[in-house]
């Protein structure tokens, strides 16, 4: 069994990478933490334990992280826009029952990290500020970490800020940077991927045909997904961004990776929290992340259709 | 007939961009002005003389600009990786005869600018030094100028240095700042396009196979700008970058253009030269630059092959 | 009593500090956090309780922190010449003997302001670093901070680094700008002061002259530290700069504040960590800080001299 | 006899360094430009026009240049509330009837440094525009110049713009680094010399009481100039800072310089146009800059009177 944090901002693809990873066969998903990010952290919070509470996994943890970006204002324009105003928009879901846990998300990382036998895998899917004000408070806590995956970037797309900056990245730069420097094992699934492992109407009716309770509300978040989507890039396509990251623990083959220099532009309010990659090898700096470079659509579409159906364990 | 200046570096794109516009029905090339950039000024008005003459236009003439970046030092490194030492590696061709004129390119661009009834059209291909020198000195120039189609940038494609930047911009950023921020009318035919407009191997020998004395000796530069596209980038097709630029004068169904806001980075050096555009438009700038998005590249092959042959005018 | 902690990374001019706080009269010191700054961690940590443990002052807890700033290296260079190689070269201070605390400076200073009935002011004296982190894991302290009265930055006289930035804040930009933008009331005693509130020989003289043990060790601290500002600076005056805070709180006739609107440079490695301030106020922007402008050297000295020979309480 | 350019925007500052230069026994002023700064192109250049037209040197001749800094817009603020909507408020002077020469200066300079047979010194007390200009396109005239001195920057004191910037410099930066860079002698006259040589009420007085038509109509410009500095920044001392650099040529003893690494600030908005200056020589960069430490202000007050009632050569 793969043991695994999860520091999120739910988020439609945050929320659906939750429940893959909680019906994942080899994934044990010992907490959640969250994040402020595609909406405020009360509203994160709230929807990393809605989503839990509604599939029936009460028994994994909660815990409220950071409520603000390091060193920035939290940009809200396109969280809000693409998330709707609790960052969870479309089907209506219970309020949960489950409370959620008194410790700080960032004692409890260190704490978590600190007292595990076995070394743990982080998958982030928001702005890494969580992360980060752990590495910084203990830097200790790196060997523990077996690796982190996370979700942000765009080295060849562009992003969807502006032509340059992705926005986990674009919300926290600071602790990005923090991240990327820290030398944990680090996987970057970018937009690179993310905007082309999407899911097209057809996939959407083919998950709600499923005609289970978690693949319905699943198919109703990613109807509403879809539709700001449309709205605000004229894309037609649904991408579900953070659950890659938690489809390549259970199926390496899903993503191809290429270790290579990468930094985060912090300097240039034009380039702000851009991924910068050393593509041709010319800056002389050591390779410090793999990112991501290809994805196996037909899979991934596959991968979610097919854990959304697992009764819940 | 559209009046043409090409400021240039000659680099094997720019012979062939060059070539092009001397060869092309519509276009009247009154002048080429040169720039340090794929290779040292003394070279690249060496190579814009040598092309010249070699092909017959001794009546073109050949203005040499500015020697170096505004305010850095003239970047070497992929500049002589990719064309060579001099530039224009590969076939031997003679030593020009016809003598570079003493005017200087930015006196020269001014002066003809000023005393042109109508407006001329700026065909740049290299570092934007000569046209920003021009434009601080002597601003009124803008009004004679009918639109500035510049070969660089990467906006949606990685950048030929690192993932953020492409060589002619990297060069002299703050010239290229200079420019887009003029207010004349810009087009920019970026590697989004360029590195989509390859000729392949079975191109070059189709031009090859034409057999006239100048689809020979373009062949032959292909043949060596193909062998440093392998080395250094992994690449076997060969992209002819600067010579679209001309293209699209000669026939505008060849690329597709979207207006959008564009800036350039100076400020990060992780992201230095970047061309960010504002592709979602969330800044709320307007816009300032048509970005080439689209190149229909079998229209391109055929343009450049059919060119060649065509008797010197 | 005004309720103090200090938070600092001894340091000659910290060791002095600590003292002032804990034989003042007025000031109730009820703990002392430590950071990397003038000498690695394990080096400022020990040095306070090194110092408080000679002066007998037991009783203060002393708790480590932050062993490295937010997103850089820590800055060797002037520390060591300046401190010597463990931050507090000089007399042979006997090795301490009270433990350090387990609680991270972080978490002390959570737990400690969100407990207490009253504000608490804070005292720091090397790179914001524990400070900013702590503001950052729980902004809600924010509430129980009473002031925070800083020594760094450098408005009119130049920097110890370059001509713009000084030490403290050079070495940790990132949390002197999230400490500055906090919120909380701010007294930046600045490079503008301490250079001007110097000890000259005689002042050296009349303390050891006081004869008691203190005095005694103070003098032996300042000979040094006067020593490795004339081989590096050239001066032959001694700065005690981290005392002036706590003489701050003693006497407030000893500093003259004026509050005006103050930023940290961060993106160019030229101004790195510089304090900018809108002296002639044309940004627009609302003051944010009190920066300190005038000093009653004649004063300070009287007051450390005053002070060093009190018992310990 | 020295030969000197000066490149200005008067400006007050500059009228009288213009009066001073055109005085001086031992320099022979060769001709005048002008530039955007205090004021727009037109003023500036009619402002020069209309001094030495006033005092008599109508054989000076005055070439306008560029009318915009390199890579920004003009920034007027303060150069409006200093000297007045035209650049030289105050007495009224009649309108200039020499004509401006047609060449343009940057044109100008290039073609009297290469035809000269001696070096030439130039005294720039305007944004560095024209120069920066001058050395892009013609490298060569550094060979015949005989050092630069510059009003501009601000090491020790505070900035006129900032805490950190001057505003010379502050209006073209991106120009001051190529100057700065140039590989030029350069003497940096800054604030740090400019606000301690300052004219108090009975230094005017004295002035006015020589009685001649040329101290008289100084007098009179002080009399302005210094109240909008009691207005803007609360001094009751008037600076002439663009005088001290002709004054220094006309007594070298008037000012002290250190030779050390000074470079400019550019890609920080906060700390934009900063000169920053190594002075604990600590980055190891080669000295590039003698920058002006001390003044004697007696000495420039009555070189100023002395050389006003001198009467027109
Ligand atoms: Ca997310
Ligand atoms: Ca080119
Ligand atoms: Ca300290
Ligand atoms: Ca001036």
């Amino acid at each position: 069994m793969k043991k695994v944090i999860i520091d999120c901002d739910p988020g439609h693809d945050d929320a659906i990478a939750l429940l893959l990873a909680a019906k994942a066969e080899d994934i044990e998903l010992i907490g959640v933490t969250t994040v402020a990010g595609n909406s405020e952290l009360h509203n994160t919070t709230r929807n990393a334990r809605k989503i839990l509470d509604y599939a029936g996994y009460t028994n994994i943890d909660v815990h409220a992280g950071c409520d603000r970006p390091m060193m920035r204002d939290l940009f809200r324009l396109t969280g809000a826009i693409i998330h709707g105003e609790d960052g969870l928009g479309g089907p209506s879901i219970p309020a949960p029952t489950t409370p959620i846990k008194e410790e700080h998300a960032v004692d409890y990382l260190i704490r978590t990290l600190r007292s595990s036998q076995e070394s743990i895998i982080l998958i982030v899917t928001g702005p890494m500020t969580n992360i980060a004000v752990a590495l910084q408070k203990a830097p200790d806590i790196k060997d523990k970490i077996d690796k982190i995956i996370m979700m942000g970037g765009a080295v060849i797309e562009p992003g969807n800020i502006t032509s340059a900056a992705e926005f986990n990245i674009f919300v926290d730069p600071e602790a990005a940077k923090i991240v990327i420097n820290s030398g944990c094992e680090l996987y970057l699934v970018s937009l690179d991927v993310s905007m082309k492992a999407v899911f097209f109407e057809e996939d959407i009716e083919k998950l709600r045909a499923q005609g289970d309770k978690i693949s319905t509300i699943v198919a109703s978040l990613l109807d509403f997904f879809a539709d700001t989507h449309v709205k605000h890039f004229g894309f037609k396509a649904c991408p579900i961004h953070d659950a890659l990251c938690v489809g390549y623990l259970i199926d390496e083959s899903l993503l191809e990776f290429k270790k290579t220099f990468v930094d985060i532009s912090l300097h240039d309010p034009l380039t702000l929290g851009e991924t910068v990659a050393d593509l041709w090898e010319i800056t002389g700096n050591q390779p410090n992340c793999h990112i991501a470079l290809k994805v196996d659509r037909e899979k991934f579409v596959s991968m979610i259709c097919d854990h959304m159906k697992i009764d819940c364990r």
